[in-house]
């Protein structure tokens, strides 16, 4: 190894999953962190209320962490910043949206005045340790999203964070490809690229395209429109008060993260707030239908946002026969039937409902395939990684770069915990650290892990059966009980016949044992087991938990 | 009413949700029952293994039930017959393979010997009762599927079954439009349509433009192919037996369910069964692996089907790098997470992988709007009621029957267990019977219901707590624990900590309370239940599900 030392690159989430974004750059005795997010549940963590990366490793990097920098303000980007600050006291640099995201996160979270917090702008450079960070402007679905070209004595590591190559944005700034591509002339030592849309071929649709979709549906509304989108999606937003404008409708923001959420971005100028354009929403029941644009969260059909409150008719804002909505995202992957059962009760309440499989009114913020090889011919990396994706998408993406010329040799498949070592030799894996994926529920950190979801799936299932029994401890006799109790087995009325019949099996069981073995109230605890799980599964085939509970008397 | 009496058309299942079709048809003092089939369980509907229709009303009408009428031989429109034939004794009518895998189930149930099965053929006419049966074939994602011609001393009522209408099938055997058309002229009294795909725009593709994306896989690959649909694709299956063939592949067969259902499609002639083209899964071993072909079961990622055990190499049949892997199937809405896990699985083994997202492998079964419009304008129905879909969907095909010129007058968006009557004076929603979602769990039908999958669900997000306390029934003195018991909280080693702390918290709460209050067992229960969901509530903001247990000393 040169004395120049190396870089090394150290994903912590995101790659092998889709969110948890969130990577480690070390350089000789200085280290940075890019993203720090968090993400979603899956269907199987059940009561786990978010998912953040395991941030074990970064106790071993101890006062080499430099900084925190944020490439844009989603949650899968930012999310992780109040737990991971439990850990590291590190200063967090953000982009303006992602800091104002960031600022009302910590807020919430009580850490904001324990916090250092600094705002780049896209072409002001700044140096951390032997790190020198240049903020590449790129588009995607939030504003103010950015790649971080970081330098290096080593040479160059393009970060692309998440975007697209939008030629037409709604605010006439396409992604910065003339400094990229100058980098690509000087030299890119590694590109880390954002996988997520790898599977698409073509190019993503610009923005600008679903205004054709979102006027039809304000053109044709003779009552309300109701818009949803993820709250951070500004410029959708200002697209619909756009439109709202034209078509002679106020605008009404239902839901306090929205509210907090286009504050921030009219107060950074990404949005038009003309005098009188916004109502209270408590305002619009003297309106008539046809003057009202509402913009409610809940685009994927959370159980408590507003929309699905108000397509249940549980809310103080109705929805009527005739008026619209929009669902202007991507229903992600596992919402499917939570949302389509929302549109099924707003299409009973007489509304008519627009979304990603019925009209135009949707285009994703990631590259596609022919944007994701124009990224490698711009750049003309030595090395390359894909990150942001799911194994499959790691090595689809890794595939389209030999297939623009890299050499194999030359590219790498990493998966969260492993580091990917590069110098001046050459670039290999080298070794692993520990990465994971940590659930946070309710106060709780770390402390539900797979074994707790084990219990909690299997009660899930079957539910669980409670058999409490007083023992004489010196003849064994049963004194008090089986008292048998049950919960989500079956029906109450069901349950107390089986459960009758199933106390005098235990009683017989018992009966049967020698005397020793029923003054062992460990013996008798298994045989009371043993009894209830036979039972059950012989009489209903369900395998509920069974919990047996001596007392010796 | 005129003497001539009233149809009654009575859904039991399939107008409201995706699955679940059954419909009860009557006339005079004579009932029908088309289809009868099964739903698959949602993700909130914890441990229930499947859902079938209420057939309470069944009851009500006692030996005027004639017969049980299939369409053709999927799940939703089969599976729940071993159930019904618990209620009602009926005659089971269907056409050949239907019938094929009905007699398999029955016999899985061992209800075979005790049920009437009778097989009819696309053409041949029979009567029960004053119903005369004309079924019509169509093309569907199964082989011999039909609509149905139910003629009545009032008229004729057409049920659709599923359908498409391929012009191009892989049998040559279209949808008997001239069949459909006749009984337009003649007229037809009510349409009930197939509105599963009423959302999507233009002509569903033929069965055969699948040819094309298969054989291109087909074509590449250099490695085993395994091929996954549903197994009842009979049109699908043979399109990969015949490039197979062209390819110089041997086709094996992994999954005991695939195996039967080919096995039956063989025996009708629907599949080629060329001396020495199938081989033994155990002996390809020995084979190149150029030479295969498998077939298996699991294009849902099912958790104990094949090909995820095969993905996860727990499986005797090895899926090596240079594979390919066919999902032929659409990904059923909420299971797209748990296929794309199994996918990622396979990329790791180092296979490719197609499907409907990334290769033209699937087609859908179901009309698209032209083809509806073609039904409504071929039928020329007086009345019309659209079947087989949720809410939105029946709304939406209700609206295209208006489009094609239907009076809204004569167009009726029935639900479940809504009765549709028609008689000479008109057509009309008169009443409702019992109609809903029964849930099969294990060997219980109709136990387990809503609350009991609230207290499923209740268990499954935080765990529970159970605490067993001795109390002398005389002094309210605690002679015995709090012993306290969790599930699904979180780990045990950090979970004892808080169950110690609780168990002081219960004791201190308990000595605060006046004597005659501790001697009253529902009164202590109440203490200690209170009293440890306010103390998981502020540490860990969980709430456990918690169950006191006061044992009188």
């Amino acid at each position: 190894m040169s004395d120049s030392g190396s870089i090394r690159v150290i994903p912590l989430g995101g790659l092998g999953e889709i969110g948890l974004n969130c990577l480690v750059l070390e350089y000789a005795r200085a280290a940075l962190m890019i993203d720090c997010g968090v993400m979603f549940p899956d269907h199987y963590m059940l009561g786990v209320d978010l998912v953040i990366p395991d941030f074990s490793y970064l106790s071993e990097l101890g006062d080499k962490l430099l900084g925190i920098v944020i490439t844009h303000g989603h949650e899968d980007h930012i999310g992780a910043l109040p737990y991971v600050l439990r850990e590291v006291e590190a200063p967090i640099f953000a982009p303006p949206m992602a800091a104002g995201l960031v600022r009302e996160k910590l807020r919430e979270h009580k850490r904001l005045d324990t916090s250092r917090l600094e705002v780049f702008r896209p072409g002001e450079e700044w140096s951390l340790g032997p790190f020198r960070i240049d903020p590449i402007h790129m588009t995607h679905s939030i504003v103010d999203a950015v790649a971080l070209a970081v330098n290096t004595p080593l040479g160059t590591v393009l970060h692309t964070g998440d975007f697209k190559l939008d030629q037409t944005p709604i605010d006439g700034r396409p992604s910065d490809m003339a400094r990229l591509a100058e980098y690509g002339s000087k030299g890119v030592l590694l590109l880390l690229s954002d996988s997520t849309n790898v599977e698409r071929e073509g190019h993503t649709p610009t923005e600008r395209s679903v205004r054709g979709g979102l006027d039809t549906v304000f053109r044709e509304a003779r009552g309300k429109v109701f818009f949803s989108t993820f709250s951070s999606h500004v410029h959708r937003v200002r697209q619909v008060i756009e439109l709202s404008q034209t078509y002679g409708r106020k605008v009404a923001i239902v839901g306090r993260s929205f509210q907090t959420t286009i504050k921030i971005a009219a107060e950074l100028g990404h949005l038009p707030l003309t005098p009188g354009l916004f109502v209270d929403a408590d305002d619009i029941a003297d309106m008539a239908p046809h003057e009202i644009t509402l913009l409610t969260s809940g685009s994927q059909g959370e159980a408590l946002s507003a929309l699905t409150r108000i397509s249940m008719d549980d809310h103080k804002v109705k929805m009527l026969p005739g008026d619209s909505v929009i669902l202007s995202s991507k229903f992600i992957p596992g919402n499917e039937r939570i949302i389509m059962g929302m549109v099924n009760h707003m299409v009973r309440r007489g509304a008519l409902v627009y979304h990603q499989d019925s009209a135009p009114v949707h285009v994703s913020g990631h590259a596609s395939q022919e944007e994701l090889k124009l990224m490698l011919r711009l750049t003309r990396p030595r090395y390359f990684a894909p990150i942001h994706g799911e194994y499959r998408h790691l090595v689809r993406h890794r595939e389209l770069a030999c297939e623009v010329g890299l050499d194999p040799e030359d590219t790498f498949v990493v998966e969260d915990g492993q580091v990917l070592e590069v110098d001046e030799s050459g670039a290999r894996i080298a070794g692993e650290v520990t990465a994971g994926r940590v659930f946070v529920d309710g106060k709780g950190i770390g402390d539900v892990a797979d074994i707790v979801l084990r219990d909690r799936r299997h009660l899930s299932q079957d539910g669980f059966v409670l058999a409490v029994i007083g023992i004489n401890q010196h003849s064994g006799e049963v004194v008090s009980g089986p008292d048998l109790v049950s919960r989500g087995i079956a029906l109450e009325e069901d349950v107390q016949l089986y459960l009758e019949e199933a106390r005098g099996l235990i009683l017989e069981t018992l009966q049967q044992l020698a005397r020793e073995s029923r003054t062992d109230s460990l013996e008798v605890q298994e045989e009371v087991r043993k009894t209830l799980k036979r039972y059950f599964s012989k009489t209903l085939e369900r395998r509920p938990v069974i919990l047996p509970f001596i007392m010796e008397m």
